[in-house]
């Protein structure tokens, strides 16, 4: 499988005062350079590195259940560099509010933070963002570092410089940005990952795939292919390199993801509002699959995709299991009030407040727009609502899950 | 008075289309550079440069008792730029929370704000810091301007990028550095304004001649002398100016005030623990003018200030009727526990746990260690104990209000 390796700056044999094992590249965004390492089992090495950061102590934020599958390793490890104390968080997406960073903040000053204590962030994209808010907010942004422990965080969520809660409704509305000071991938985490969450890491590569087009789509396509053929046997390494290539590409030169980079956001607008409506049933990458279908019906809807050019989208959907649809009557209203509230409003000139702002594709690896300065297409709020009733058609003439979109009636 | 002029960009006879009569300088800081308009009445010159802005919507946030005083001519003249909305905030320095910033903020979702709305921060520095801190979360970044209405945000609340707001009791723990587009001081707003927040307002001043001394010291003594004298007629533009003039030479290249800049805070740390701790009693000018008390016996009593330099610390801040004590009871073990969150800590090597950390003067004009990268001083936790002791004794033995120092037996 040929996935360009990323640029190393050490290896194995390096040069660390003990065997240290991470590989390791820099990540550049913008002005910033955050050296990311890469490994298996990785609680020593990166104790090794948090004990050059001099910081007076540390908190894991994790949520109970890998603190209590993945903690102790850690807990150990870096317990020795300075003092460490494990920070709870449990509230999900839905729980991702400023009221929890609030709530974590007081419990961390009350546990004597200074600003020379470093979060570290082990978990998926929410825990990254509370973690990564909760830093930026303190002492007005003290130190933290990533710890992904999902497919999707390790070669998505932790790649950007951008920190977020929900609130009101809008996913991600209030935010800063924010750079980790290092971002460790322990592929360990991915033995105990669920079959659910894996699906989640791998969508975002079709949506990669989608968006990019040429030699990109083609390694995803031969990744996943021998990924479904033998779900047992692949490289984790090299999957992970695959996301990370395709998000280097797109933000190193649009550090805040306002230009050229919200491409990246493709099948998001639609897909955060169901992620948001139907939070415990859809992860988010299973939703932005659904609002990729959305985003394609659209754009064949007004004309921009051609048939053929939808029936090739389709089959890199069906490069996966589509995503079970969630149980329960079809939220159209609330979905209809999210979209509403989608922050990607405001981007383009006043006069438009019947339109929602969509990444749109005129084929997979051509984005609609896609050399405007934002890379976004107008579409009429009554065309989204039409995609929306096409999805409750769908979602209500199938009640079986694991439904692969080759199946379904959408879209055609 | 010899208050020297901040460089003027145009003035009263300005190029602007209509008879713009503000004046108007550039304020830098870091990297930013601030446009700052000054005038009286100036709603329309007000809107007329917001109209620039290219907004889809205003946002006013103040206080009722503010807007109904103030809010008219300026609710007519913003309003017809662009829809304009009243956004109340009436919790004061107690209720700034992340909890009031999310409230707010699903406020202001709710009304329909983009990320090309515009937020106008009409108040003291609380309503700043409130408005700042939703606008630099808001879209992880949209626009605010700066409309102060009491003397102190006029001179000093305004001038730095720092947002913030309390948690679990400690000052402006949580926050973000977010410059204002503009700033615009209507000296209006001091027409209404309570005499205990013009004090507030002039001991900032005080503070300013304590820290840097010299000609600049004069020129307050100057002004506050002739004020007492005749406070019916003074020229408020050049108290503002004087007040800037301060600031101006301090945070220009030390923009996140973590270096030099620091020595604004003297009086801070036990003033900003008085403060919270007798919020309703105490304003911030006033918990600042005990804090600097106390933080010249501290000197004393650790041999950095000799009797005749307290003794002319003691005169500077004569220069104003001295702050009068709160009512009830001293609450020390409040005070000792809000001294242990000062938001100082952490900027001082570790194994100082039971140390303060604390801006000190040698003498009026000479900071303690004033050349080091950061001008604090540790000081042991026994003699800031020591200090409060002192504070209530004091208190307690004087139950009028209006105390002058000189009258007083505190650090004798």
């Amino acid at each position: 499988m040929p996935v360009p390796p990323l640029e190393k700056k050490n290896s194995a044999a390096g040069c660390a005062p003990r065997d240290f094992r991470m590989t390791s590249f820099d990540w550049r965004i913008g002005n910033e350079v955050i050296p990311f390492y890469m490994g298996s089992d990785c609680a020593a090495d990166v104790a090794q590195k948090l004990a050059a950061m001099n910081a007076d102590r540390f908190f894991i934020v994790a949520d109970e259940a890998i603190w209590k599958m993945h903690g102790a390793p850690y807990e150990r490890a870096v317990g020795a560099v300075a003092p460490t104390a494990f920070m709870p968080y449990g509230g999900g997406e839905a729980g991702k509010t400023l009221a929890a960073i609030e709530q974590l903040a007081a419990k961390l000053i009350d546990s004597g933070i200074s600003r020379r204590s470093v979060l570290v962030a082990m978990g998926g994209g929410v825990i990254g963002n509370i973690t990564g808010l909760t830093a930026s907010l303190l002492f007005r942004g003290i130190r933290f570092v990533q710890l992904p422990t999902t497919l999707l965080a390790m070669h998505d969520s932790v790649t950007s410089l951008k920190q977020g809660v929900n609130c009101n409704g809008g996913k991600n509305i209030l935010g800063t940005f924010h750079a980790p000071s290092s971002v460790f991938i322990d592929l360990r985490f991915l033995s105990t990952l669920p079959a659910q969450q894996i699906r989640g890491g791998l969508i975002e590569l079709v949506k990669n795939a989608l968006i990019l087009g040429g030699d990109y789509a083609r390694q995803v396509t031969e990744s996943l292919t021998a990924f479904r053929a033998d779900p047992k046997s692949h490289d984790w390494a090299a999957l992970v390199n695959l996301g990370l290539t395709a998000k280097r590409t797109l933000v190193q030169d649009d550090p805040r993801e306002r230009g050229h980079a919200m491409i990246l956001e493709y099948g998001h607008t639609i897909g955060h509002a169901l992620e948001l409506a139907y939070v415990g049933q859809l992860s988010h990458g299973e939703a932005i699959a659904w609002g990729m279908r959305c985003a394609a019906w659209i754009s064949h809807r007004l004309g921009y995709m051609t048939d053929s050019a939808l029936a090739v989208h389709d089959r890199y959907l069906a490069l996966l299991d589509f995503p079970p649809k969630p149980n329960g009557p079809f939220k159209l209203g609330e979905l209809r009030a999210r979209l509403q509230r989608d922050n990607k409003r405001g981007y383009l000139p006043p006069g438009n407040e019947g339109m929602v702002a969509m990444i749109l594709l005129n084929e997979p690896g051509v984005v609609l727009n896609g050399t405007n300065p934002y890379p976004l297409t107008l579409v009429p709020r009554d065309v989204v609502d039409e995609a929306l009733d096409h999805l409750a058609r769908e979602w209500q003439s199938h009640v079986a899950t694991g439904l692969a979109p080759d199946e379904a009636g959408f879209a055609r």
